[in-house]
């Protein structure tokens, strides 16, 4: 086993250039990267930009103890991009502001680093720009991204309208089954150190906790199939959260049919096993890192079949209110039990 | 006294509309701010853009004892802006991300805002997105600026060529002695709580630390003279520190004539009075924000009487070294004692 190196052995700007090395840029418009004051950029002509940042906190977003540091780095990076794609845009460039603490060795940021270009590579995103520093806790994360659209054609919240069909790609409520799953091997590994983590069973729903994915694949097959949603969202925060931001920036209210909500078998399973409703799961969940649209009713034949785009019901008139439609047909006031950090 | 609001009472989304209600939109390119998954910006035609995040981090970079809320935000600006306006750009839009452990109030984060807000105001700039989310531990506060210039007219830390007059925008080294000026009445006051901090004397230097100034005047006037700078950096860690990065960057020597540095009356009886170097102090005190840059010495006549700049020496030959130039006419080399956080 090779030796692990503090970071005060190495010092920020060593450590910057051993972070660097493995950087390409593949933006045409990144003129230049890290290394100077700032990044300098040519956007395309054409298209507006959009920007966005997210924070990951130790102890409050992620747990070292089951998330690795490449997966960490990877699903930063998803969860900005996945904001980008909410807006019907695609990512450019990107930086990171990251602080961590004195049991952080050179290795450990290196593996972080690691997952952040492989996502980047994934997303086609370049990372331009950064600053590392020490804390005197623990391991904090902030990425901003910045990504393009057409002109005119990014995407908000607020322009959906009644009777547009309500939208969601893949499927829900996996990521917080494989959360519990990990908490639950958590709790039994401190019981007992011998015990060897039964994940075996549990890949899909592990797997969406640990590293989701940016839908961009739905950005560019709704552009190829020609529709231009009218608002979009993505799924932090579990569905019903991101239905009453929608309908309350649209201005509308909505009706979501619950046996339509996609729930993939995995997910079903390990509900089961955790006595867990999975309709509560998909619904106030979080981390799916889904995208939630809508589309005009007119756009139905483009999507109905669209193997990975599931129509959850639609827009109406604010005074209707914001509902689940039960399988009896009745309706109930969808809440926000969305996860809140504080 | 009002009562204060712990923020887990209000929770996050309630948090971020108040923090958002006294923002304004001023650049004429922020197309949308807070409030959906991203901003959207419209660039100036003509422009290309820069991008540079700082990270700032309780206990590491600053110390609430006796820095304000309000000058923390207020100078997490500035120091961002000052990395724009090292490249020869105007600030335009920046996101901050934020994270607060539980002794934080609602009333704290919005002090904190008010100074973000005081910046943003001050540099025109406009704050178009957030996150702000719990902590375990102290304040980490990341902010990432874009800035514009025009195509081509960025200025990196690389274009310095040999006989190029090194210059420095206003003084050195006060910075540094503010903070001993501080750390000095914090030790008072920890021995003795009745003490009354004494800082009457040293307004100044207290002021270059707790709330610096990012030297965008200094990009205009450049401009209006119609003087290029033919590489540029800010100085953050000591003037030491920067001017062997643009060396290095520039694949130059240089001569920095130690009877030039800039130092102004507050700082030369700050030092005296703790004993210290004022040369040292501005060579290696760093956090004075003021810009580095080379010009052509054909530039000599526009700048050599701006009252607020300072021709150093100049760039040479990178076999000549890096050295300051005593007032014997010895060169010293000189070397980064620059601050790292690790």
């Amino acid at each position: 086993m090779s030796e692990l190196t503090p970071l005060n052995a190495i010092g920020e700007f060593a450590l910057i250039n051993r972070l660097q090395a493995g950087l390409t840029l593949r933006q045409p418009g990144s003129v230049l990267g890290i290394g100077d004051d700032a990044a300098i950029i040519r956007p395309t002509a054409g298209t507006e930009l959009v920007m966005t940042t997210d924070l990951l906190v130790e102890g409050i977003h992620f747990d070292l103890s089951f998330c690795p540091l490449r997966h960490l780095g990877y699903k930063a990076v998803a969860v900005n991009v996945s904001d980008v794609a909410a807006m019907n845009a695609l990512p450019t460039q990107l930086v990171v502001a990251l602080s961590v603490g004195p049991r952080f060795t050179v290795e450990a940021v290196e593996e972080l680093y690691a997952g952040l270009r492989l996502a980047c590579e994934a997303y086609n995103v370049d990372l331009v720009g950064g600053d590392t520093t020490a804390s005197r806790g623990g391991l904090t994360l902030a990425i901003t991204v910045l990504g393009e659209a057409p002109t005119g054609k990014a995407v908000r919240r607020s322009g959906g309208k009644p009777t547009d069909l309500l939208c969601v790609s893949g499927d829900l409520g996996g990521a917080f089954l494989g959360l519990q799953v990990l908490e639950r091997e958590k709790q039994a590994f401190m019981a007992d150190p011998e015990t060897q983590p039964e994940l075996a069973n549990y890949e899909y729903v592990v797997q969406r906790q640990l590293r989701p994915e940016a839908r961009l694949d739905i950005v560019h097959e709704l552009r190829e199939l020609g529709v231009h949603p009218t608002s979009m969202i993505d799924v932090s925060d579990g569905l019903a959260s991101e239905v009453l931001h929608l309908c309350a920036a649209s201005g509308t209210g909505a009706r979501v049919f619950s046996e339509f909500l996609p729930l993939a078998n995995p997910t079903l399973e390990a509900a089961a096993e955790f006595n867990l409703d999975p309709i509560t799961c998909a619904l106030n969940g979080g981390e799916d890192y889904e995208l939630l649209f809508t589309v005009p009713v007119t756009d139905h034949e483009k999507i109905k079949n669209h193997p990975d785009i599931t129509i959850l019901g639609h827009l109406t008139g604010k005074e209707e209110g914001t509902n689940l439609i039960t399988k009896a047909g009745q309706p109930v006031p969808l809440k926000a039990q969305g996860w809140t950090s504080f």
